[in-house]
């Protein structure tokens, strides 16, 4: 049967040979065509535009850049760039088809959105699946991130959001009741609580089955962290197996393909720095759900340097969570936190690491205030088990930690994901440093998250896991003028020429007499 | 003298050989690096990272693509994209500098247009040279375009935009009052009016240098279908040649560096068929502040489905206009037109430059309603001259163009700008065609200006010159069941199956009893 309106019908079909084109593009799919090539003359073709590749049953989407040097691609080949030659997974040399993509289905309601309308939940489950799929070009998906940035979702459009995310991914199921799971919002430095709850949990014997995400903004994720220690890209199977047996884990989601959308929109949100209410409670909630959680406890920290600056503002942030996480069958308990500086020492990989394995340890140098926000947490988690009286849960967490049962659990964590060689006490930190002291004499009053936080990106964290800031004096800390505040540690010399340029700056600390401290805006 | 904080010290600025690589990536800058290429362990670069590559005192920024293959470069060689190396424009071989590029000084306004907020017009200076210098990546680039698009610019803002994308081209000064020039805001298809208005009021004496842009969302452009007839893209200084010889020319504005963050901004705004009021005002206003006009013709027509829907929003599109032209320094004349249907018989290059021709040399063929519109339009602008008496302008149009003398004057500015061949009554049309007929006997009553704009782009219009679709019934037409209504013109098999799917979708036309046709919104 012929159906005139067909794409395929009527454009050559033509078969070429595929070569892998040794260039890394990174994330985006490139494909290779000789400008003399007959299907790209046929086609009418254009440099950039998006084609589909085709071999054995699989299929990518690929740009499209035009060759005019045989040594490159021949004319009856099609070149893939590094990633998308791993992707399509075809071996070189085996005949692949090519024919110009169809337009994304959902670019109609990505303009509505663009233009300020409210979308469906149908809307949102095709521009999610397109997302995934990789149809979007890099400039649409700028163009939805932005649009919903901006736009501010309803809370409906949010649920909408994260049901859309949810349902494009893997979706794990554990067969028992509750999975666990903790989540801060982010914004504090060195705020690496997770590798901490997650043993004591599952030690206690909960299912704690934790995905992380690598650093969107900020100089060090879990994933980017626990990768010292151990792998943290694992397949799928291998990953239940763990949590199954060690009750825990602490791997990177992305590889687990829980979210991929979200992977997807990162790539985008990443470089913009954005990360909007109803963005972050989709992303968020998505993976919670895929990951087949029961029960989630989310940490919002509140500091005049923190992503969350007042209680009101936390208040209505709490209340989308709580909205979004019912609507998609979640029990969530949010806990509002002081985010008035970085947690623990350490602000980037490596240096996070040693602070989380030191505490572990129960090391004398190991943070208190690392050690404090984690036992809290994991306090309020094993609250959600029915057999924990409520106030119980902070003095069995600390019992499992104190007694070594949680580095226990760590470390057949570590082993079963694949063991790292790392000593807490020698971190592998970057070769090149530069210190910064105090300018006057006085009390730290106020140390400045976003400034941290900059400096040690500014050095090459997250990307180089040796670099950051190693702090030296906290919040109240009385120091001499010419005293040790931290020590930066970079790479190469243009990061930590940087790195020096956003010390000259701001070097993110005040210090001041002892009554100028910023208040406590939060006991819990 | 060391500065520390500078970005260049300590870092290795080591010299590498220029190769020209056989890769055509369309718009975008990129530089090919070898993985074991020392530079690129030195700096700690990352594929997709910006660099800056410096020869001969130029300088130009690429984006990073990692090569694993020395028969694409070798270590000690830096290899360019087709364009990339043409831009930067120095001999293969030669030596060359690769230091990281700085980010964007500008990225900190961008996010605060981002969060919705007001920028001053030192934000929107600093934004706009760095999206002329080409510092922004596609990305970025997007953010900002959604970002105006979304948070409504108000109106000084839209002021500031102008201003600065005024500032960072070319400035032209003709040294001669008055300097006239129209624009229609678009929508309409086939609404090539400035064909006709440029000669009639260059031939009366006028000074008219008029630069079109290329089409953006739409089938054709003025550039479009005047680069049948003639070169539209010269060198800067042969333009001003023909205009001060012949009074007027037809170029295209990009290739004259009139508006350079303009031409960047629209390649982000076309394929997301992006036109807001304040970056439509933006456009508009900087290239003709840039071009030197004193005078400013605009149109802007109404209907149901032009872009302009109603006259209360015309009115505030006008006043938007009125405002920012005032403030610029312009004298400007704002018409309300009739925008129900398409204008002439064309849609689609070839298409329509045979009906702008065809009205010049007074052809028995030639579409009535283009002539009688652009005479209009000419004589508004006629009337402008102080030596015109108000309500004379239609009459002066109609006899300069009655006479011969508008193509004479046409004539005269094709064999300026590089003469073409083109047969109005035989032009270059693709070779597929399919026909589309009236499914029942009525009068037409409507014309979708969207849809019939959808299926000449599906066809392939613009980028395909020869295809489009061709109009033989207009809004009144009495027509008889299977009456052809137009023809669909294609040149690959692909895109004609394309047009086929958008017609089985929509004709674009309404089939009635003579008192369902639409009103005229407008009396002109």
């Amino acid at each position: 049967m012929t159906t005139p309106g067909k794409a395929d019908n009527g454009s050559k079909s033509m078969q070429l040979t595929l070569k892998r084109v040794g260039i890394d593009t990174y994330r985006e799919n490139v494909a290779y065509l000789h400008r003399d090539c007959e299907i790209y003359r046929a086609e009418g073709f254009q440099a950039l535009a998006k084609i589909e590749v085709q071999a054995r049953g699989k299929r990518i989407l690929a740009s499209l850049n035009v060759v005019d040097d045989t040594s490159i691609v021949g004319c009856q080949q099609l070149g893939l760039s590094e990633e998308a030659f791993a992707i399509l997974g075809v071996p070189d040399g085996e005949a692949v088809t090519v024919s110009p993509a169809e337009p994304a289905r959902s670019i109609p309601a990505l303009h509505r959105k663009i233009a300020g309308e409210r979308l469906s939940a149908d809307d949102f489950n095709r521009i999610v699946k397109d997302i995934a799929s990789h149809r979007y070009s890099k400039i649409e998906l700028t163009a939805f991130v932005v649009a919903c940035n901006q736009g501010e979702l309803d809370r409906e459009e949010v649920f909408f959001l994260s049901d859309a995310m949810s349902k494009v991914g893997r979706k794990l199921d554990w067969h028992e009741h509750p999975v666990v799971d903790k989540h801060c919002i982010g914004g504090i430095p060195g705020n690496r609580t997770s590798m901490l709850v997650v043993p004591i949990v599952a030690a206690h014997g909960m299912l704690c089955p934790k995905t992380s995400s690598r650093a969107i903004t900020s100089p060090a994720g879990t994933a980017d962290t626990m990768e010292l220690l151990a792998t943290v890209d694992m397949p799928f199977e291998l990953l239940t197996e763990i949590v199954h047996r060690h009750r825990g884990c602490l791997a990177w989601g992305g590889s687990s393909d829980l979210s991929p959308a979200d992977d997807v929109l990162i790539s985008v949100e990443r470089p913009l720095s954005i990360d909007s209410p109803g963005q972050m409670v989709a992303s968020i909630l998505s993976k919670k759900v895929a990951a087949g959680s029961s029960h989630l406890l989310l940490d919002i920290p509140i500091g005049p340097t923190a992503k969350v600056r007042s209680m009101p503002e936390a208040q209505r942030l709490r209340k989308l969570f709580e909205f979004v996480a019912k609507r998609m069958g979640i029990t969530i308990d949010v806990v509002i936190t002081d985010g008035r500086q970085p947690i623990g020492n350490g602000i980037g990989p490596a240096l996070e690491a040693r602070d989380v394995m030191q505490v572990l340890q129960n090391h004398a140098d190991a943070p208190m205030d690392l050690r404090q926000k984690s036992l809290r947490l994991a306090g309020r988690m094993l609250e959600f088990a029915p057999d924990v009286r409520g106030g119980d849960g902070f003095g069995i967490a600390r019992d499992i930690l104190d007694s070594g049962r949680a580095l226990t659990k760590m470390q057949d964590i570590i082993a079963a994901q694949g063991k790292k060689d790392f000593d807490p006490n020698q971190p592998p930190l970057s070769a090149l440093s530069f210190e910064v002291k105090a300018p006057v004499a006085g009390t730290v009053v106020a140390i400045d998250n976003v400034q941290l936080a900059r400096i040690a990106r500014s050095a090459g964290a997250p990307r180089a896991k040796g670099s950051g800031v190693d702090l030296l004096a906290k919040l109240g800390t009385v120091v001499s003028q010419g005293q040790l505040l931290y020590r930066v540690y970079a790479a190469y010399p243009t990061e930590l020429a940087f790195a020096r340029q956003a010390c000259e700056r701001s070097i993110g600390y005040i210090i001041g007499p002892p009554e100028a401290l910023q208040p406590l805006f939060v006991e819990y």
